[in-house]
């Protein structure tokens, strides 16, 4: 099943980077939802590559075609599907690394494991682009949630050194967030944008790449989301985004903080203020593997593009030799900036999977 | 499914804190395999409270006994099932969180998702205590992957400040884990350990508690485990670690120190050195979802122990009150310290069930 | 996953023949429900063997003893385990089958698949003993339906050539089923019941078996459940029936009767009687996958016990020599009359699972 | 998961009946193999309606057109996606239908189920027009046993009253099958042929219908596919089959006259015949759920087409009052005899998931 997920909404991705299309199916969507496609092209623009100077040079239309399932717009059947033709790929550029595999690419062990006739131009079935038709499904279910009063919105929190400004995990300023995804680098302080980048633009420069981290949370949910052990909230969501290329962790709520601090400043104390909450949310919303009601916040570490200008050493597989390699073409100098709206998308389907639609 | 996983090597856990048992039911194992018992046992014994004094001062007998699957040591049908008969239970500490919540524990979701005929005390099928039928299951698949050559070892990384000595992730010193975990304090460095032991003592008799990061290899492993996409190596081991209670973060390799380097310092590059092999192992041993034949390595983050003695703030929900609340009783100062064989144990069996016995 | 089933009620069987102990773990059940123990204790004694003379004269004390999830009677967790204790068993009857096969026995393909260490005594993992776990699982189901107005019943509907009065398929007389199950034949009819036990005594005594026809009703059902395609729920149920051993046949509503009917005889018309009702159902509740609040009808055939007194040939599997056997021991010459409450069982179980408690 | 199904190889259906496209996702298909792409054609014709004059007079031109992980002819990538757009929609044909169901279709209980919204044209999700896309799976699953010496064969064994020739269980002949299907009515027999002929064209005259029986038969397999319990051969089998629509009954072996014979009579005996067989088949192929290298054979009851042109019984559900109903158009007067290749599909598919490629 390792191109599917979901219990109660099953989501099903195809195609491969250089194939005529890639795609997805959605199994379980509630029947007779409205669908508003401009603000689905809209975050899906987000992910698209070539949108801006930050990102790569590579332009493709993501725009979803549905070929089933929906009709003027709604949901009237029980699958949809929604396809993405390819275009603007310039295979050329994928030759070599058939022989002289690309350091921390997939292409060794895509070689070893099925063997020369798998089509890894692009990165084959292994490629972030991949991630287009997630963000239909996720698109969709971040539209379906909105109208439940459930919001799902991320950051950049980190680029190398640079950080933007901390936000209140119990009480998250969501306005702010749905502002900055709309700039150039969505962070919220301006002063780390602009830093972030002179970063890229020095990477870029350089022909090198810089990791970034994710920082997403989501409001208005309901008690109660998950199940004890195996199914909890936060495992499930933990494999979806470890499921996204690139990510190397993930945490909720405090976090790798959490090793150093002590019982009495990590409890989040309960307030009835309203309602009952804590007064921090170290736990990051979810207790015992179910929501609590509070805020979901969760932070998920990118690695830098793997693809780099600069001289790396590999071998050929042929001739069992090393060699060095320069991949030239066009690439992300920060893959993480165009990572949130995949990182949204999971965990807005992990919400409405739960909620049992 | 909340208390099953695995695809290959179904395993199941039932049971709940204070009842009559707990247990696991493991399918699929291979027939005619032989269970070294002591060994079993011993790697139990490194999750079972009451070993010494940095844990907890309950003593529960963990010991294991087949009543299905097993004869005379050795596996002669498919599905196993070994209980451990609960002792020792004091069910009076937790009458009164039935109404008064424990911050950071699960109290109130359970109320809330099952009402007040779930059995919560020493937090029911929330607990910790539902690691123990785990590491059955999980010391089981350690051996069977020993004979294999693949071994799977982890220590104490880091607890509060302090750190235990750096390992080399491209080559492993597994001799050096193997012995440390012997210790009081699961760590390699001598001065760590008694730096560690200061700090819990310090904990227990402020009656608060503090957090730990373990860190866990596996090396042994073939090129090739896991699939592209949604049943990926890691995003599978991230769903499994996120299933034991108190993990906040789960990293790959490099980690969330990926988001600060370059493309050019996080690739790891290749040399032919008896075989393919990288230079350096920021991926952690997968690359693309699927293991490389480099071992693999990942942390995780353990929040400080819930139960702390500390007054906390909570409420009373038949009130409607706030009020204050102490938990009396005998609690790990640092539960991370008895969590590494529930770690290994999920480690192991993720590989177990990737080579599709 | 061959020892679980189930979405949201997930049932999981354990144990050999032979073994210590054979369970079932239950994951999923409604918190707070009452456990009637003398009534499940009453539908486990309609499995058990040795209740009279038209069964083996083998006896087990099929007492489920609830280790985990269950207290005074009442679901307290979310995972429950009961097992039985195996007794009265003679292990000695089964030495010969090691080497040479039953005909139609899975000796020679447990061999084949597992090797020599697999415990074959009392066909190990696939013996009929553990359907009686299972009815542990469907006589709690069947408590919890009938809370909600859902029955489940069934009746022999034909042994060799003997059939019982047919039963309206709109309208089933479900007082007389829960009547007839008390008898020692379970049918209707009383003259069909004395020529039952004539054909059984008579088989006996040629130390020979014959097969039986079960017909399984239901009755309360609410409109809806099902999904359309592969998760339907005469599939559902289907797989469930075929995983029961000795099935050979399983039919819904007319069956394989409707091979020679016209679209005009099968066709349930609408009638508008209290309620949206059909004045047939050939359908047996189940239209396009989904139920349509009409009685679920199914029949499901049984073979003939395999195992007979009467020579046989086989082969000595170590010689590669084709030789006789003779399976001498206590066997029911009608294995159909004890799996009525299996079927039940599973029919319960196949509803509350889609009605997602 | 009501649009996948499998294990290893995963098939996910989508698209409802009047739809723009329908189509299937296979996940897990050995990359490399090769696809006869007009041998699939040919076999997706055996099910495409409007090739003679004993189906309907619809025409679709049913070609799969790969748009994902298939090149040249060859699987290049995990996933493979194939579509086949709809054409040929007559929407207004099902206009009347909304308020009043037809009987013995889903028109009713997807009402209750989906509300209004859901598309029911043509029947939605639950039209038999999904089997096509599960042929272009069930083709090259075939194609891929083939090269292994599997091969998966099915004939009409009856229609109304009428009955092909009986084939050999323990030796069915594969190339009289192979030369059948390409009949206007795919049985053996030649006077049987010519007998169903008449009654269809009677039925169609009648503007009636008739029921089948589809008999299916699988050679060459190995001994040992298949596990005890849940996921056993005929279980799975007995699910696949039962998400066909119209199909009312699933039998193995000797099915449902297993009910009148004794265990002497049924039970296979061993014979060693270069190599370990049985005399007879009675078991289809399958003891114990696996499969012991025998021919399978198993049996489909298929009911008579719903859609009839005779005036039936209905009623309104927007004016809640009974009323009679004719459906015109163009219906197959035998729907069976155009469900073999979806039979056979099926089977091929559930032999491909056990090899576990």
């Amino acid at each position: 099943m390792s191109s599917s997920f979901g219990k109660n909404i099953v989501v099903t991705i195809f195609g491969e980077s250089h194939g005529n299309s890639i795609g997805v199916v959605i199994d379980g969507l509630p029947i007779g939802e409205k669908i508003d496609l401009e603000k689905l092209n809209e975050f899906m623009s987000r992910r698209a590559p070539g949108k801006n100077k930050y990102g790569t040079k590579r332009k493709e239309r993501d725009l979803p075609k549905f070929i089933a399932g929906v009709q003027d717009g709604k949901i009237v059947a029980n699958t949809i599907c929604a396809v993405i033709e390819n275009s603007d790929q310039r295979s050329s550029d994928y030759e070599q690394f058939k022989d002289t595999p690309r350091p921390s690419h997939a292409d060794y062990v895509a070689y070893m494991k099925y063997g020369k006739d798998f089509d890894m131009r692009g990165s084959g079935s292994f490629s972030g682009r991949l991630t287009a038709p997630l963000c239909i499904a996720g698109g969709i279910a971040k539209q379906i949630l909105e109208k439940k009063g459930i919001e799902v919105q991320s950051h950049i929190n980190r680029v190398g050194g640079i950080s933007d400004i901390s936000l209140d995990y119990a009480n998250p300023d969501m306005e702010s967030l749905k502002e900055c995804v709309k700039k150039e680098i969505p962070v919220v302080s301006e002063s780390a944008e602009e830093e972030i980048k002179n970063l890229i633009n020095r990477m870029r420069d350089e022909e090198n790449s810089v990791g970034a981290e994710i920082e997403c949370f989501a409001t208005g949910l309901p008690v109660g989301l998950g199940e004890p052990n195996y199914d909890s909230f936060d495992a499930v969501l933990a494999k979806l985004i470890f499921s996204i290329p690139a990510v190397r962790g993930f945490s909720f709520g405090s976090g790798f903080d959490a090793v150093s601090m002590t019982g009495k400043e990590h409890n989040d104390e309960y307030v009835l203020d309203g309602g009952v909450k804590t007064n921090t949310n170290n736990a990051g919303g979810v207790v015992g593997g179910i929501t609590n009601g509070m805020p979901i916040v969760f932070r998920t570490a990118i690695k830098p593009t793997a693809s780099i200008g600069l001289s790396q050493r590999s071998f050929s597989i042929s001739e069992s030799v090393e060699k060095d390699l320069e991949i030239k073409g066009r690439h992300d100098p920060c893959i993480g900036i165009r990572i949130l709206p995949v990182i949204e998308s999971m965990c807005a389907l992990a919400i409405l999977d739960f909620m049992e639609y």
